[in-house]
């Protein structure tokens, strides 16, 4: 029997779920198999209704879902409506993605002479990879589980899905799982377009198993080193879309730290300690300029730091964690400048201590660069923009990386602009890096370590992930998808034409 | 010092050029990421400038290639100055390509109120993923070598590369590279835009290198694993674009065979021994009806291969390669229908008889569907379409897959239309699938293990292999690529501007 644990007391209780065994991981994969193909036959339009019909049954089971979520994240319920909110709205955005068509890349050469010879009629488009693995996250029980963004763009895609759900969320994951199957009834779905399966080992089965795909999953290195491990058994490969570390550096230019030493300051606080610090994109490390106008920062963030409360991790494994990290960090050199408040007196839940250490620039390596998950940055002092630019030479790749800057510091702009894209796949200016927009420009994620591939897994084009093309030569009208006929229904659907791209009428 | 041999004595002589050594490879992998961001920040009118000139340079020096090539490959000037003409418009499509912009997916989400509350302003575009290392083919010394699709796909997503010789050709790689550096030094590439390695060694060390973030292969699957081993004890993974291995179905339905033996019957001859039967795309196994109709097309196969003169291989590993598979084949069950003329008397080159074996759909299986380099084809008789399709669930998965049917044969269609889309990335009705047009909608990439990417190596989406993408948050215009800037010069390109696609005016 698997169990749930309440963070904020450490009180674990029965869930009446249990790991799924070797017969179920096989009959979720496939089901999601024989589901695959009326799933994309059904078409675009079937598929926007179902992703409508998800963000409708996100919204009706609203208030079970925050209240189950919060027992087992201790996230609280203003942000786990937040949360709620993200993935209704995430839905509803994918479904206008799907109507709207662009990312099926409908193009249509004709037959003709090229100065090759005679061409014959080529048609191609995307197709659903097929049915996918979704590895629900710890931090996002909502956004990045069981009703998240990998859920969501496969099922735009056409492909059908087995999530595995996160073990510090058994119940939210179950309840989420309820509220997909509610959809697919409202619409008809066919049986085995969701499937959930619980246990580490019901995982590794999932990713090995023939039916399956494609995987999606937002976790740890070490995790997803055991799920490549588990594919490359396969004898057929499939692609594994990990969203995996990140030390999201933050760079205050000198200029900044003049003009906003305190609302920086304050900033950068909420971005580390917010969720608990627990968010991919939590800011790890701050270099700050050496100086007086800089030590205004570290000061500010050291007074708010040395005031408040602990705060509660999702589990325990994250808690030791923290805290095993925390001592690493210090062992490598990087000082204690403000630890608020330990856990409550008498407390048996998952608190740790929002905490800021010192460095330098100069000191930074990857061992001070290790991401600790949990309300914890790093200040590296710098004196030259050279400190900065060779300490991220030095660092892993990131989700993202952030400038605050003045706007009449255009050379430190320029002197940092290809040092930042080529660390991180999103670049914020003079804001945080945590809070992620949903939507059609979002890329999440980076260079390894950061993530393994060269997607994203928010906004729109996460879709791309679980789709592979086709072409279809010289066939007859009847054999094509409607998205590549020249008569019939008008597809309604930006198509390149004989290398042009036109727009609908 | 490394040797060139004539295919069609046998006789080697020497090249003059040696393997390179670890530290020529080092350079070679230095230099192009010394290149890489001037070759991105120049922007892509100088990359379509680029291409324009490769294109140039390889016409003119069209004939010392095509001599070159022929002493070395054995393909005969027809076919060789075919690929060249190839070349030299594949580097001409990618810089229209290029000009065009529609690749770099330039997207834009202006800040404003949300569902989720006020959101930045985000923009997203894809820029080139670095250095990419580029194995050639043993059977496309240009269109899928230094001056082939990889090469062109590569360079239009503004990343540097560096080739990797094939040992089958390599003076046919060297005059090539000469011809790149002169379209480089023509427009005043930055050095290290193009590199090349000989040597195996030195492939493996190539894609251990740091300083290279991509790879490009056509070849076998044993070589590609040995590749995909090196990449997987890099401690950063990159990825590896493979073309690997197809066996091709072809399908002739039983009105086909009825209306059109003959030509079906020398059209597949064709496909099957044209450039040797040497081509990723050759048809083969052949499923053709039992009965009359479907034995007309075998008679005339046979008369066709039984008449024909023996072929000339690349190398004599692939002769080797030809007659091993030949005979486990027969070992396997499949039937010597017809064999052509042996090497001609006293000759010491690597030839082989045109060779057609049969068998039927319900014996196949992976062992009687293993890939063969050379002029050979199995056919399978069958009885009922469902033969067909159940074989197909028995054989490994393609580049392609033919359908030869008529007009009124719907309901055959209908019954294989799905079966053929998961078999294969592209789908030929009524033709042959050797002849890939280079053009828009074009996909050479299929299932495992025809392919290990949802991706193309042929046709303009090729170079989606190579970018990846970077989102700027709150940039000023000033930290924004070109592509993403609201004034200015008007990029001129496909836009997607808060979720609506925008054509350049």
């Amino acid at each position: 029997m698997l169990t749930t644990t309440d963070p904020r007391t450490g009180v674990s209780a029965a869930t009446g779920l249990e790991p799924s065994s070797a017969e179920a991981v096989d009959a979720a994969a496939r089901w999601a198999a024989s589901a695959a193909h009326e799933l994309q036959a059904r078409g675009r339009e079937f598929r926007a209704q179902l992703l409508d019909a998800m963000a409708a049954a996100v919204e009706e089971a609203r208030d079970e879902l925050v209240a189950t979520a919060d027992s087992e994240t201790g996230l609280g319920t203003a942000r786990l409506n937040g949360e709620v909110s993200r993935s209704a709205f995430q839905f509803a955005l994918f479904a206008e993605a799907v109507r709207e068509g662009s990312f099926v890349e409908a193009a249509i050469d004709h037959a003709g002479d090229t100065p090759l010879g005679p061409g014959p009629d080529v048609r191609r488009m995307l197709v659903s990879i097929g049915p996918v693995a979704v590895f629900g996250s710890s931090n996002f029980p909502f956004a990045f589980s069981v009703l998240g963004g990998d859920v969501a763009s496969a099922i735009a895609a056409g492909s059908p899905v087995v999530v595995k759900a996160h073990g510090s969320h058994l119940l939210t994951s179950q309840r989420s799982f309820e509220v997909l199957q509610r959809a697919a009834a409202a619409v008809g779905a066919p049986r085995g377009t969701f499937g959930i399966v619980f246990g580490q080992q019901a995982g590794v089965a999932l990713v090995k198993h023939p039916a399956i795909k494609a995987a999606g999953f937002t976790g740890s290195l070490g995790a997803a080193k055991a799920l490549i491990g588990a594919i490359e058994e396969r004898p057929e490969p499939i692609p594994f879309y990990g969203e995996l570390s990140s030390i999201n550096p933050l760079v205050v230019s000198p200029g900044a730290a003049a003009a906003r030493a305190t609302e920086i300051a304050s900033g950068l606080f909420t971005s580390v300690t917010g969720s608990a610090g627990q968010l991919c994109t939590k800011p790890g490390i701050a270099f700050v300029p050496e100086g007086e106008a800089g030590q205004a920062i570290v000061d500010e963030l050291v007074a708010l730091t040395a005031a408040s409360s602990a705060q509660v991790l999702l589990n325990d494994r994250i808690r030791d964690s923290f805290d095993a990290i925390a001592a690493r960090l210090e062992g490598a050199g990087a000082a204690p400048a403000a630890v608020g408040a330990g856990a409550p007196e008498g407390s048996t839940g998952f608190f740790v201590p929002p905490t800021v250490l010192e460095s330098t620039a100069a000191a930074l390596d990857a061992e001070l660069a290790e991401e600790c998950f949990g309300p914890l940055v790093v200040v590296a002092r710098y004196g030259a923009v050279d400190e900065v630019r060779e300490a991220f030479g030095r660092i892993p790749k990131s989700l993202t990386a952030t400038l605050h800057v003045e706007d009449e510091e255009t050379e430190l702009v320029a002197a940092l602009s290809s040092t930042l894209e080529a660390s991180a796949g999103r670049i914020v200016f003079n804001g945080f890096p945590t809070g992620v927009r949903v939507t059609w420009a979002q890329q999440h994620g980076g260079p390894w370590p950061s993530t393994n591939s060269q997607h994203t897994s928010v906004g729109v084009t996460a879709v791309r992930r679980f789709l592979r093309p086709i072409a279809w030569q010289n066939a007859p009208e009847a054999a094509l998808p409607v998205e590549l006929r020249d008569a019939g229904p008008v597809p309604g659907i930006p198509r390149r034409i004989d290398g042009v791209l036109v727009l609908p009428a």
